[in-house]
């Protein structure tokens, strides 16, 4: 099966000129200091979300945020959105929720709803978003710009998402694992926390995690031609993740490292800055920018870890939500 | 079932200062003398179209040329698109040949392909496309400015794509039907002819025509706050449809009122300047604009009928290719 980067990759050779094919979102060039950024992306029933434990408002709310995740990843400030959806017919009742909702969403998110495309499907409900947001040129990020010795950070926690995911697919109750289960429902991108990266110049490269830590990183590495060590020290989740993973026999580590749609900011930033702008973060957003490891020379998408100064082996196979492409 | 109109007013009503919401597109303002236009079309294995007589390279074809339908009907030129495509598993070399013949027919279209997502389907194929336009603010046309006496005309045969849906449908064979079904497969958006209409202040209103003269003339006359009559006498169809119709067993004159996939382009014309309009546009594009009708004062939306000069009622089931909302 083609997988994305096999199409990306014969896409760029389609279309060599283009800027932005592979980054979260592509850009449109508005005026000298101002640019559009658009994205699209799909959610098909039973790919990316299951009606069994996902109603109309979550569904709504994650339909909207996993595009404007990657408005913020960008540094952009998400305007505009299409909404297309195709619907069985006998999900009316869900149907009008969905839109109820979705406007909601957007109201808080201040996105204007300005069209779209509905139509029939035979079983499956499929939806498919284009957010345009705007950047002053200055302050876009790509993914392709990391350098060497950068910090990489991430802004938000780590394998939340999957927890949850785990915990709804096995039918696990008690109240440690709504927030879990909540992350991965509702995820909230990070709009603020992406505007404010955009204006910092110390900021080299962002993208959002939707794939999984190690996945997304090693995205990064490919499209700036660096390597990346991770740092496992740096992994120390809080007692209700560890609980909840040992609940769910999972390691957290590998959570941490490869559970997808956390929808938080990987970002890389020049190591000078780096200590100003952890502390300046904080400040601003009263939670933590985690730092986990540095961009190093080395083949380009590589990624190796270290614990206690040493390095270590680590095997990683990618958790996968419902059946998505690899 | 919700159909697309009451989604359309719960939407107006929702966000009531937008602009272009129920047009053909969305118009997002560029500069004090250009605009973007955006659009947003769903094709769903099964409701749009059937793989068992559509290629790929038809599929890739139609996929943009629906969409860029949308962008003629504004006045505009269409600039970029984003693909959304969910394939399933054993689609591989279809998906492979869809890809080329996309950027083929892009490539054609001096359409720049910027972004997208591929995602795998658990049986069906589903195509997301947006295109966004590029249009001067004095050339941009609605569909809600037709007036009163202006006449109605159409750029584009009308029945030809429904014409060889039915023939594909009913397996039927002859030199004769290939015109037809290629009409259906693999229609052609009017970019030409949007941009000619763009320039010309004489055109008041403008859409395309995706769902039937009827339903579409009907939408335009509904947002233009007017009335329309339609002359049968105008309704003059070829030798070959006549024989087409013939052979399926269909009434020519309901299949040109009703019959949907043909995107021409639908206009309303100042009745002073239309004399001088058609045989200006007969001159640029060698082929003629055919009046059906003029705009009347009435009930907001309401089609009326005329034949020899005389009123005449006519009971209409609009055609729903595949399975289609109503």
């Amino acid at each position: 099966m083609l997988n994305e980067s096999d199409i990306i990759d014969f896409l760029q050779t389609r279309f060599p000129a283009l800027e932005g094919i592979g980054d979260d979102a592509a850009i449109l060039s508005l005026s000298d200091t101002e640019s559009y950024v658009i994205t699209k992306d799909l959610l098909i029933e039973d790919i990316h979300f299951c009606r069994k434990y996902c109603n109309a408002e979550s569904l709504a709310h994650k339909a909207l945020h996993v595009n404007l995740s990657d408005i913020a990843a960008m540094g952009a400030e998400p305007k505009y959105i299409l909404l297309g959806i195709s619907i069985p017919n006998d999900l009316e009742g869900f149907f009008n929720d969905f839109l109820k909702s979705f406007a909601e969403a957007c109201e808080i998110g201040k996105v204007h709803l300005i069209g779209g495309d509905t139509t029939k499907s035979l079983d499956k409900l499929f939806i498919s978003v284009t957010v345009i947001g705007l950047v002053k040129k200055t302050h876009i990020k790509l993914r392709k710009s990391a350098r060497k010795s950068d910090i990489i950070c991430v802004a938000g926690n780590l394998g939340d998402a999957h927890v949850g995911f785990q915990a709804l697919e096995h039918n696990m109750q008690g109240q440690g694992l709504k927030k879990f289960k909540d992350s991965f429902l509702q995820p909230n991108s990070r709009i603020r926390e992406g505007l404010w990266f955009g204006e910092r110049s110390e900021v080299s490269a962002m993208m959002d995690i939707s794939d999984g830590l190690f996945i997304d990183l090693k995205k990064m590495c490919r499209a700036s031609k660096v390597a990346a060590e991770i740092n496992l020290d740096n992994f120390e989740p809080s007692q209700e993740f560890k609980a909840a993973c040992h609940a769910l026999n999972l390691d957290q580590t590998i959570v941490q490292l490869t559970g997808g749609e956390d929808y938080g900011l990987l970002v890389s930033v020049n190591a000078e800055s780096y200590q100003k702008m952890k502390a300046d973060f904080s400040s601003t957003f009263g939670y933590a920018l985690h730092p986990i490891g540095r961009i190093i020379s080395g083949i380009a998408g590589e990624i190796s870890f270290t614990q206690k100064g040493l390095p270590i082996n680590i095997i990683l196979q990618p958790f996968s939500h419902f059946r998505e492409l690899s």
